[in-house]
């Protein structure tokens, strides 16, 4: 294949760390680029703020410079905190890159919700309905995906919950379209940011639950739900951390009417075999952390009690699947080449 | 105070352990027999099983003898796996003990019930409704405990989610009486056993569901329902496991048709100030593992969507409060002496 | 007993919350003031801040005020950062205060010693040889602690190593007087920090070693050994951080040419039976964190490789004993009641 | 590359799921047999054993039966515990397998050894000296290595001490040959054993030192000395565990007369840019186990105390480069495949 330049912008993150993790043995791409934030101080060697990559890469990250960016770079992975890829991303587009964008600032189209859910407002409201831009989960999106300029990489929790209720939702057998998620995610969903709540020491015998029924994702799985099944959700979130690094599991409750086999179909019929190598669904059983973590995948589990409420799970990485490992996925899309290349 | 002669048999387990620690320094109690079960080898001292009480306790830990258990204490904690405690317990009430089970042996009343969720035919059956026996949820059972020779020490899940639902189930305010736990467990839950699923590797970075709608705490949690309130429930019970020791946080969904000023007034009647000093309620808010680990106390938090959807966090330390801290409590309580006694 | 009026200064961090924890309990203690640094913005209800004590402790944490600190307590503990304690304390003891600082402003007397090891100027030097200020190692300076005004309670790795060594070096047994130090600490040793090495996410999974040989706590353990034994030391020191909260363990490497009964004998000379309550010494094995950890003592064990080679460990749990638990047994020292009240 | 048929015994372990994590994707492997040892009672999905693979490896692990090993492999990885690869291995190499043991049954020479420090007399004692045989540390044995048809794949500690004080014994820059080794270790490295001190509530805030002094892989560390440097070393040893589930940091403690940078230049003769692809060394500074975790590198740091001091930190995942990466790179070296294939 041939090799794509490649920049990281937010190199300095979890996802970012993550990122450089993956790329570094994708065969179809080179990293040529690491940015952190414009308050950066100074390049810096990638081996001093992460040793692991020691030998491995020997390029510094620098404060972000827009001007080298564009020169360096034929594809930019944007893992900035919300706000800041949105001051990016449209001069990269219009510059005729590639953009993946890890943070919150593209995924939600309606005006209102970004201010409402993100406390800040817009600074590129136009781009957040414009035909260059796309949602960013994989398996319902790939053909936009493939089109887009600018992919919006879903929220870790969105990804985890999307890919178990949209079959669902997609073949009605939700009652009343209500549904419980009690979600835990390991502590590096926070990103890599120095507060108390995210200290070993607050952390490491504990499970705090935050943000209930006010997580920026729950208008993004909503508005997947809509746009990708044509159904309204109501949905209660109750997000949680755990004392691990990484992965996530949401626990899905919601009634239905119909009887296991017809929801083992809808979600065959979501991820057909050879069609999803991402996804794997399983039948009576749940699947646990350790199944996913370091991996691209998602596992999902599905009991029915008999009468009528079924529990769901969904299990993934959220620095993978949940994050960096979606985005390469959806840039492998853009580019063309197999959809699992560098990836595991 | 006077001080009784207490003996502790199971004493080598995680409960054991706990139940060592609190008595080392109750101001009522002299531990004068440890035992654990008779497949136990040989008299070994304490000091030798949990370095931690060297120079503390100077007794060894015998196979149970019977007929020194009898001679030694006046009151025993049988911290036995299930099974086990069944087949002592008759024997000390006859001969004048107090006892306080922490096993699943006596919670179940209706016959039928012990050998489909214990997998175990029962060896004393005429017990399970017999007049000396109390249930041990302390704070809802206090004059039937303080009257009992035989407490059943509740479970950990039951205390945790009896704890916060029953103010409700008491005042009627829960939609068709059904009703969501996701519930989250120390590994020290699943007792200090020597099997595969409870290493280190296997759970320091895991989160894993287990005996989902099938957790012998399920019948138990709907017996305390009806016995305590005379109204009938109907649960979806998923207990998982998460990579600490100790804490457990059930986290519960309903439907109520009330306003959460009336719930919280549910909860004032439940627990008035001062007459409960191990439950904390409050409003707005949901505990963290934090906050109880290590205490008797349990922490209870409660939210309202605004549209007839109740979250409510009850937490508490599984060991402690969950297990071998209620335990005292209610010898306590048996005793006579005030129920805080050697509990913080 | 009589209470003492007793003010926290520096309750926030993760000595305070130790220090409330154990005062809680206290029989000859009242807490009557709580401050954080004059950077805290408002009185904070301490539940806010720990909602553990949510019920227990009615108090707010205020930005410090000396008048208000004065007129409420009779004893200080200052738990605050290096640097601030050197302001308040002077003023408290010319009022009469009893002060036991926790910081290592008081620790280190000889001049140009702490500008080279904090980094920073001392504003009161003059207090570092005052008759009224005690070095806080409670086993080793009973007497002066009983008279002194301001005690310098030790560093946790001082507290650990000294505790270890001492006895060999007053008996004269360490070759050429030179030792190996390699110690590893629970993360709260840290402190309460928001920093990035701190997070999570860089310990969960992570042992990582730091100030090699430039500790501040170095030139504390020579000074004690000097202090103690009149002898002279050479140390090698390297301070690790393990993924644990709580719990130091320091292992230590030196040669003798004593026999291990001669090595004993010096241990049961320094800390005779009864008179050393928290430390517990043993021959042929090493102490575990398990054992210590929420307690004040401290374990020693020793082996020797029968060719001169001694391989001690010293066991504790830095905010206890290494802090706030050392901090009462200090003051306890002070107000002449028994030096175990309030400590297990 | 052509594709090898491999098969793994003792695929239940954890050296049994690194192996097949890494072999999984090694381009020049394909994985044909799967087996437990002879008790493990019948075939069994791997995803049953390791969810994690589900899809990805349609192999039953059997019980080992050596006929169906024979026929279905060209090279076999022996991942059993220490006693069941002796009984193994003769048989397949004179089939004309390749095969590669992570046990200790092979690794030490002389006689008497293997009984002295594994408790167990060996069933195949000339086979210990057979020129067939070779020592398995990769960077230091390259050519016995290619020539080998039995692989004794290295120790843990083992490869973490070795790899860091090879070059100053080659060097001759050690006073008096001696050397202390503080090690501490992932719990992994004992093991998928269903055994109480690996269970999470043992070690989930523990640090615990175990077989000082009496670790089999001291035995094998002064071999390598004598066998790949031609002198005789002499060495404390302090294995501990620390909570992780993968990592192994070794921190060693020697004396010299040399200048630092002689030290440093004895590393670079010992491992040349570019020929140990596996291998980092830095001066001045200690890797952390963060560096190395899921990798094959082996993270060398150097510090000097200018008297005489070195403290020299030696970091791998005992899973990787501590075992099954290391026997990967030994197949590989084996096949005259390049050395990093499948690896990281």
């Amino acid at each position: 294949m041939a090799s794509t330049r490649v920049a990281v912008v937010g190199a300095t993150g979890y996802t970012g760390e993550e990122l450089l993790r993956l790329l570094l043995h994708h065969p179809a791409i080179q990293l040529t680029y690491l940015a952190a934030s414009a308050k950066w101080e100074r390049p810096t060697p990638v081996s001093d703020v992460f040793p692991r990559f020691t030998g491995q890469l020997d390029l510094p990250i620098e404060p972000v410079d827009p001007a080298r960016l564009l020169k360096a770079s034929d594809a930019v992975f944007l893992a900035l905190p919300h706000g800041e890829a949105m001051k990016l991303a449209p001069a990269l587009v219009d510059a005729g890159k590639l953009v993946v964008d890890l943070s919150g600032d593209f995924r939600l189209r309606a005006p209102g919700l970004y201010p409402q859910w993100y406390h800040l407002e817009h600074a590129a409201p136009s781009w957040l309905t414009d035909a260059r831009v796309a949602y960013g989960l994989s398996e319902w999106c790939r053909d936009a995906i493939a089109k887009a300029r600018l992919v919006a990489n879903p929220g870790c929790y969105a990804t985890s919950i999307l890919l178990a209720i949209l079959p669902l939702f997609q073949a009605g057998l939700i009652e009343q379209d209500a549904f419980i998620v009690d979600a835990k995610s390991g502590l590096s969903g926070a990103g890599r940011k120095a507060e108390t709540p995210l200290l070993f020491g607050e952390m490491s015998q504990n499970l705090r639950a935050y943000k209930v029924n006010q997580h920026q994702h729950m208008p993004e799985v909503l508005q997947g739900i809509e746009q990708l099944t044509g159904r309204h959700g109501r949905m209660t979130f109750v997000p949680q951390v755990i004392p691990v690094h990484r992965g996530m599991l949401s626990m899905i409750y919601l009634r239905t009417g119909s009887a296991l086999k017809d929801v083992m179909a809808a979600y065959a019929r979501a991820y057909p075999a050879g069609r999803a190598p991402f996804v794997r669904v399983r039948e009576g059983s749940l699947p646990q952390l350790r199944d996913v973590v370091e991996t691209n995948r998602c596992d999902i589990g599905i009991m029915h009690d008999g009468s009528g409420q079924l529990i769901i799970a969904s299990a993934l990485d959220n620095l993978t699947k949940g994050a960096s490992g979606q985005a390469v996925q959806n840039l492998n899309l853009m580019l063309g080449v197999p959809e699992t290349a560098g990836l595991l």
